[in-house]
């Protein structure tokens, strides 16, 4: 889809509905969309941002310009966090959060993460420009490491700032190269040193993160905007497949132990689990990893790393039974031994209801269309949500893809969902208008 | 089993049967195996010995040593081919070729090629130390990268030697990292750097490899010696599973275009190739490389590597049918794409029945026992025989267990085959006692 006519003109004429006329530039969010996307764009229109390398190094430094030119202060914790503060008119008020991640998945999407915290930026000038003042301070922020693609765990830096990730147990994590949080953030070097241990306000009175759906709902149904009313739960799983490795011509096939083969029966088992368990529930085998990856050895080993989802932790209880009782058949049948162990159990996440409502009253009042809906995906702001009352907004994005090159959204998308954040986040820090 | 009483003695007893009274010094064999596992032994009694690596060079050096001290010369060609020459009563004669490899699989074992090493290299010293002469010279060959495990492809140095596979293309394949042959050869510094184009000899008159079986059948039948009529086929192929990339938590299941479950059941169809295409197939999958490969992303890609063997190409030309079929069906059903690429296609091969009678001859001499059988693993012997007259001796091994940490023969299994292969060459060669 193309940038609609009037999109440009957004700062100049009055919103789409009947309620605020001054809101955020809709031509300057999308080029400041695309201009960042070259920090570790690919050719295909996708992001290979992975944490603290070096496209993300200098989006994080971009960053800071962007703030610095604004006069905004920028500060840093400890696991990397970036926060632009912009400050209210009472310096003892409580703020209000927004932002999500500039991270992305390898070969991942150039909007998700991305795109919450570039309409933040685009929030934060728009107040700025319009010279809108606030009662609250309100901070964008850049959490560090979301993805979880380099560093295990993922939504790490928000994890870490809502004291549910220990510090020292985040910048120990390594990567796949053996270097760690601790390492790769001395690595970045200046925009990844710390400046505080928190960022320099009372405390935080809401978060608001605005997201891609990473789903096809909206899109499928015309609808602008998604009041997150919660997260659905997450259990990470990790099966382990030891077998004998063994000569590919001569080990005769009664006497083969080949972990791969039981690995992949372990995959179909868990591809299955729609019609096992329950039609909703979202079953991956993201990661396989083949010992000794040798095409004239039978394979030794096998790891598979699994990601199971489902709005009902019971459902993931059956499903995890049924990946259990299948390993045990496939081990006794193939002549190898499965261990399986949970390496993460998150449980559903519900969001607070007066941010929400102000979600749902900002949309209401641009005569933009919303529903209801879980979120699917994990976010920085389910670990907020157990610190502060938090919500999520979601747009749309075409055909649900995410976590890929191919993930797209409209200039058209991209401006309501800036414009719903702008009137909750005016809403929500006390905006004199 | 322990080393039985009487081997270490081998040298001042008159081996087992009739024949010879004079052979190699078991005892010395052994611990020759036992010393040179020092270069990239493992701890479970396994070696990891790659070609060209760190322990492989040391063990070229170490070889070279020995070959020293009896005063042989060592030539090298420019693929890293090692030829320790012990010259014959006439120069002009063309010589008889024995040896294998000193490479190892990842992870692999101790005796799969060393053993064909260094049970030649105990002949050699035999042969000096009781002052036997023969007419022929013997070549002791220790042949680069055999095993294919850090270059592709396998045999590589037998295959540049006879000329299937030209000098500059080896020489430019890469590793994994991308190191090619030529940089790796160029690490490995003297013990790699070329002497000759060839060695300097004639010609060769014959060439006979011994090897571990790598399958079960002398053990499980009782026979000491496995005269090796010929090679399998064998077929490599690789398939490529292109579907889409998406987010785990929230890709509807009928919006997936998972290469992994697609690539999973193209593994069970290369299993199940005994039962749908002939028993005595031998059909893995050695290789599974999945892409992005993250837990929370829908796999994009993913790339297996099949290794199919057989006796007869007519069968693998049916199982390769069948796996064509199976792709196509499998794309269409997980809305993947499937590319299917034949990368070696090596027809049977069958040894020179006058080399293949010599082992014969000396297996009865010895009182030994022997049957016919074929290889089902490639050998150098393989390259060497489109050249030259070559046939091959196979030991049992423990259980047929080989390209494992577990592969075990015992003492007397090794003194037998170098017993049969000392007889051997001093028939080949001319000798005079």
């Amino acid at each position: 889809m193309h940038h609609s006519a009037g999109e440009g003109e957004a700062g100049s004429r009055p919103a789409r509905g009947s309620g605020a006329g001054v809101s955020i530039d809709a031509e300057r969010l999308w080029t400041t969309l695309v201009d960042s996307a070259r920090f570790g764009g690919t050719e295909r229109g996708g992001l290979h941002r992975l944490a603290l390398d070096e496209a993300d190094a200098e989006v994080r430094a971009w960053l800071e310009s962007a703030a610095a030119v604004a006069g905004w202060p920028v500060q840093r914790d400890r696991i990397g966090n970036q926060f632009v503060v912009k400050p209210g008119r009472r310096a003892d008020a409580e703020a209000v959060l927004i932002g999500s991640h500039l991270d992305s998945q390898p070969l991942g999407g150039r909007y998700d993460g991305v795109y919450g915290v570039l309409a933040g930026l685009e929030v934060l000038r728009a107040l700025a420009e319009r010279e809108i003042e606030h009662e609250r301070p309100i901070i964008l922020a850049n959490w560090t490491n979301e993805e979880g693609a380099r560093f295990s765990p993922s939504m790490m830096g928000s994890a870490v700032f809502s004291g549910s990730l220990a510090l020292d147990e985040a910048l120990a994590r390594a990567d796949a190269g053996g270097a760690t949080v601790a390492e790769a953030l001395a690595g970045v070097g200046g925009v990844a040193a710390p400046t505080a241990e928190r960022p320099s306000v009372a405390g935080i009175h809401a978060a608001v993160e605005l997201h891609i759906e990473q789903g096809p709902e909206l899109e499928a149904t015309g609808t602008d905007i998604g009041f997150v009313s919660g997260v659905q739960a997450i259990r990470w799983i990790d099966a382990r497949v030891s077998g004998e490795s063994g000569h590919a011509g001569t080990t005769p096939l009664g006497a083969r132990r080949d972990a791969l083969v039981a690995a992949s029966r372990i995959v179909a088992e868990v591809a299955g689990l729609g019609e096992t368990v329950d039609p909703d529930i979202r079953p991956t085998v993201g990661e396989l990893v083949v010992t000794p990856n040798s095409r004239n050895v039978i394979p030794a080993h096998a790891r598979l790393g699994l990601d199971l989802r489902h709005p009902s932790a019971g459902i993931l209880d059956r499903a995890e039974r049924t990946i259990r009782q299948a390993a045990a058949r496939i081990a006794a049948d193939s002549g190898t031994s499965v261990e399986i162990e949970v390496i993460l159990d998150q449980p559903a996440v519900v969001f607070d209801s007066g941010v929400l409502e102000a979600v749902r009253s900002a949309t209401r009042s641009l005569g933009l269309s919303g529903a209801d809906l879980i979120s699917r995906a994990g976010h920085d702001a389910m670990q907020l949500a157990a610190r502060v009352p938090t919500a999520m907004i979601f747009i749309p994005c075409a055909g649900g893809i995410s976590h890929s090159e191919a993930e797209r959204i409209t200039p058209e998308w991209a401006a309501n969902g800036a414009r719903v954040l702008f009137e909750t986040v005016a809403e929500l820090s006390g905006a004199r208008r």
